[in-house]
């Protein structure tokens, strides 16, 4: 099983083209539907009592194991409020609401603790590194983070870090995280730190996968004519990235190497819609036709 | 026959690693240095009795045609001076000394009238749209263009591009060109003005070739672990493109994404070394060894 720890959020996301109001959003949400179109996920988060129980059932729908979704009744659902700029590569942040997101003290199923594969979202790194101590013995841990907890609790990031087996991470955010302008050397350092590999990605421009051997690959992003709502984008590569991995039940480069595409192909999906809707939506054939589509279009 | 057209420049280029002034330059040395390595090239150009003579010797050497170059004598060779930052990424221009290429009225001599291929480097488009008119009548007119054009001449920049039939251009000068954020619709609208294909060279984040009739190739860049100099990065990319698309003496489809990769492994080459030194130390068997190298690496 894969466990994806995170987030699930209510977003409120403006474009220059349409406005969606508290729409179903939350990094562990799209991590864990994008994971679990290749394999079964469980998802651990908390909500409110103001989230609407379709999202949730929507997710269930699907298959996604949502037993872990703790609802705090008469607490708030994680709120964020973000705007993007005409071209939707420039987000600015109108308001961030943790609710009950704050002081939450996450309680895994016992079932989830049996867990090979674990995504720590991007999430406060000391609950991550909390988290960690309750599964048994997982195979992969991969970690993502963010701005926020960078500026905030650098060392604590670091020491999560030294955790996990593999890094998902932004390419500003490892600049922001490493103090290093060269990608390469950010992998390089974030390996250091006790990671097997580090995934940077890079949104249009793709992303690049290090591993602590010294291998390295580059993909170029999947192209899209048009893209509606980039939110959720690197999440949902991280649970493509994993869910791959989880189905395979290997990790080696060349596994690793169609995770990254598959990862490409599960964010560009993402982008597609507003929120998770496009992601809810699609079906294993449709992934697989998209990565083959891929293949012919950067083959030469 | 492949003729570029161009400046063939003294550079003084600074990192915060060493200073080398007055080195063999221009963005027509580059793509030419390039696409010799391919396929015969000439090169027209006008330089000053200060170009040292080694330099021009240095070239011919290499098998160049450089009957195109004329010299001025009392004249001083276009010098170009910058700064790039501690991470190679940012340029700043310290100085630029036209010399004799101001008010240059480039003669082609006889034999090159008969050229397959013509590149028109980033030159004055008003004396690239009066240059072809000297060709007989070759099968493919690539150009790139700057942002020095784009601000002060930005109607003869669209109207040489009519007569051309491909561009490459960087990504933020297409932006500037184009007014227009996303790089698919700077694409169309080069395309919309005349040309039949246009490549947009993203950095260390590749290229993407777009054609009329809808084709798209991502293509990420070479991985690289350490940069020396990034002048002249771009024009060996057009060199190496162009290069081997006339030694196929086709470009199909299917020539073009091997060009463009090709393009990406002479953009590799000569960031290695200050100026244009790595390319002139490389033979046909380093660049196939990179080239497999590159397939090798991007393969999943």
């Amino acid at each position: 099983m894969l466990t994806v720890f995170g987030t699930v959020a209510l977003d409120t996301t403006r474009t220059p083209f349409r406005t969606e109001t508290r729409i179903l959003g939350g990094a562990a949400t799209f991590a864990a539907v994008s994971a679990n179109v290749f394999s079964k996920t469980s998802i651990v988060g908390v909500v409110g009592s103001d989230m609407p129980p379709e999202h949730l059932a929507a997710l269930s729908s699907k298959g996604l194991d949502t037993t872990g979704i703790v609802t705090v009744e008469g607490g708030r659902t994680f709120h964020y409020d973000s705007s993007f700029d005409y071209d939707l590569s420039n987000r600015t942040t109108n308001k961030t609401e943790l609710g009950v997101v704050a002081g939450f003290d996450p309680v895994i199923p016992e079932e989830y603790a049996k867990s090979d594969y674990v995504y720590l979202a991007n999430n406060d790194p000391k609950q991550n590194i909390k988290i960690l101590q309750h599964f048994d013995d997982p195979k992969l841990v991969v970690c993502d983070t963010i701005e926020f907890w960078i500026n905030g609790a650098r060392d604590d990031v670091v020491e999560m870090i030294s955790r996990t087996d593999g890094v998902v991470i932004n390419d500003n955010e490892a600049r922001l995280l490493c103090k290093e302008a060269n990608l390469a050397k950010c992998a390089k350092k974030i390996i250091s730190w006790g990671s097997k590999f580090a995934i940077i990605k890079k949104g249009e421009n793709g992303a690049i996968l290090f591993t602590s051997d010294g291998l390295i690959f580059p993909a170029a992003a999947f192209f899209l004519d048009e893209i509606v709502d980039p939110t959720g984008a690197g999440d949902s590569f991280a649970g493509g990235f994993l869910g791959h991995i989880a189905r395979r039940s290997r990790s080696d480069f060349s596994v690793m190497k169609e995770a990254v595409i598959y990862g490409n192909v599960m964010g560009s999906f993402a982008v597609e819609d507003f929120g998770v809707r496009r992601l809810l939506g699609i079906t294993k054939e449709d992934v697989e036709e998209r990565y083959t589509k891929y293949r012919n279009l950067v083959q030469f």
